[in-house]
């Protein structure tokens, strides 16, 4: 019996849908994840070139939108285990190049750019209460890596009580077969899942409705 | 390039190894999860069966041992999006069948039963400040589902500063394909993946040196 | 110099008001903090029957009400240091009179019973993803002990980024001094504070308006 | 009845002691602190210079030390509720003087430097996580305001399930009242409260036990 098969007969793969207000969250967009010699691929340049579009789309709404950096301290005051067991991580300091959020989403001012040391972007970091304040019930999650940090902060968003929706074309890996692999499980468990026109599409009829 | 040259290019696929104190957790070894008209699967059971002999280590070395349930209020109180999206969880009531402890794992006085609802055993359970009390410096996860609530229990050990241990013949899933990928994702990422076998004699070895 | 004076100074005293949707937070009205000879007192079974007609406000709008009530594991296997340090706290497990809701505020169907351990509502409860998930943004709060549980509630309601009220004559204490004490610090920096007719009529002339 | 009988009466007042790792938390001693014209007073400062010879201590032991700041962004993006309450506290801002250290408190490479933006110095932080790592299973507290940044993160220390001590004469606030009043129920509840000479002895004599 196949996976789809299985999970159909168990009733996964539901869907939360669009509630009544959506932030965007930009899950590590910076300079070290696009770059094969640090942590990143081709297919992260490419997530994050879709991405464009649809952060023009949020900042056109006017609705909250947040990047994260990983950032650790130069002296190794919070190396933690994860950047023990990843030590390409702990080359991205807070002026390193690695760790700048890349060019084409360059935050504007009133955009929240957290720093964080963990996988997911709501751990320790205060997001969810940054988004509570802002009247979000949705979050709109692209960056990378699928099989690493988005999959951590989707799984978070949804603990955090938010519908959760990953753009697929906006979040990329530095392998293929994680990455369909991870879209599989996120889809089926914590998330909806669509292209970056089809939510812009979708949301822009809600929009219309209200 | 296939994903593990990648990988090892990058610097992942390290090691955290195993701490001064092991505490074993048990993720929701439920009957609902070996029941395949519920939410589990005959791959489950094995796993459940072979954590048997690593549950009889950790009591034998009067270690911590932690069980969690997912239990739901009936009256719906408190059903969250994770509930709406995944209807067969709100089945999972205190004394419906299905979130009862599997009889092979029963737990002991004074080992604690958490009940949760999200997908991390540590998601706003209190586990992490349970675990600092006792000392505990690695987590040692089994239980099910692998690509759910046993890779978001991992995720969150790591992120909690835990060394994190997976013992792969002791977690279960539904479906093979996403074991086998979840395993890959967290041997590459956050946790030391062995067999139960492996980790008694590492672990047998450790505490005879100290 | 007195402290007001000093309070005002510095601009600490300042108020953030009643938001667009409040909820109701009943903290620890249970049989055993109104019990002299367990941790209560009687101004705390004052505050608990001041806040019938509070509750039965919050009930008349719809608007979400949550109760919490320290609960032990009868084996001990979550004692924390809180409850080695304040014995009288071992003795509220699930099924002591002493950890009971009194009868007066007695839950209705479909009010979250939050079982907790810690002196705050927030701390490893999921009370900020429920009011997140039903889209509240101004926490009011009531119950016992006003130093105690009322007073690290409030600050962790603050903390989540809800607006936060606390109801002066639906708060008791089982000492006067502490109780004054603790309402100064509050409004000061945390909380707005109003006795329960002035908190209901600015809300029913909020609602209006809307 | 007064006070201390009824806390007696109810078996409140006990002690947890100093464990087998201190770790100490410098909670915002920086210089908008000890400015009664910014958010400070006198009695701050002389707490500060009482906390060098503690700190002294701690790093000729080698043990984990750990300074808060407080710090927004410049362009208000993480402005939260506590900021629009205070507004003091949006003044303090990466590279504003109020927002720096004490110069005779000057943290050391390795020292972790804290930025927070709540009341807790655990609040979304990940000092937890930080003291777990470091094997700390007492925090020992200093820093300001006692009856605001200190309270909470004495509250939240404790809820962690750390032994929880207060250094009485390195803690201090801008008036005195509320500063006595709580220490008394810090010392009732949740920390074991004295003087830095009481603890240097106390942990010097423990140290040469083990």
């Amino acid at each position: 019996m196949d996976k789809h098969a299985i999970y159909s007969h168990q009733g996964l793969g539901g869907t939360s849908g669009i509630g009544h207000r959506c932030a965007l969250i930009l899950v590590d967009f910076v300079n070290g994840f696009v770059d094969f010699n640090q942590l990143g691929g081709p297919h992260i340049e490419a997530a994050a070139d879709h991405t464009v579009e649809l952060l023009a789309h949020f900042r056109a709404q006017r609705l909250p939108v947040v990047h994260t950096r990983v950032v650790f301290e130069e002296d190794g005051a919070n190396h933690n285990i994860f950047a023990l067991r990843v030590p390409a991580l702990q080359k991205l300091t807070e002026h390193a190049p690695g760790s700048q959020i890349v060019p084409q989403l360059s935050p504007a001012s009133g955009e929240w750019v957290i720093r964080k040391q963990s996988a997911s972007a709501f751990f320790e970091t205060g997001l969810a209460g940054w988004l509570l304040q802002r009247g979000v019930d949705t979050a709109v999650i692209t960056g990378c890596t699928t099989s690493g940090c988005v999959r951590a902060s989707v799984v978070d968003a949804l603990q955090h009580n938010l519908r959760t929706i990953v753009i697929s074309d906006c979040v990329g890996d530095r392998a293929l077969e994680p990455h369909e692999a991870n879209l599989f499980d996120m889809q089926q468990k914590y998330a909806d899942v669509m292209r970056r026109d089809e939510f812009i599409t979708q949301h822009q009829r809600l929009m219309a409705r209200n």
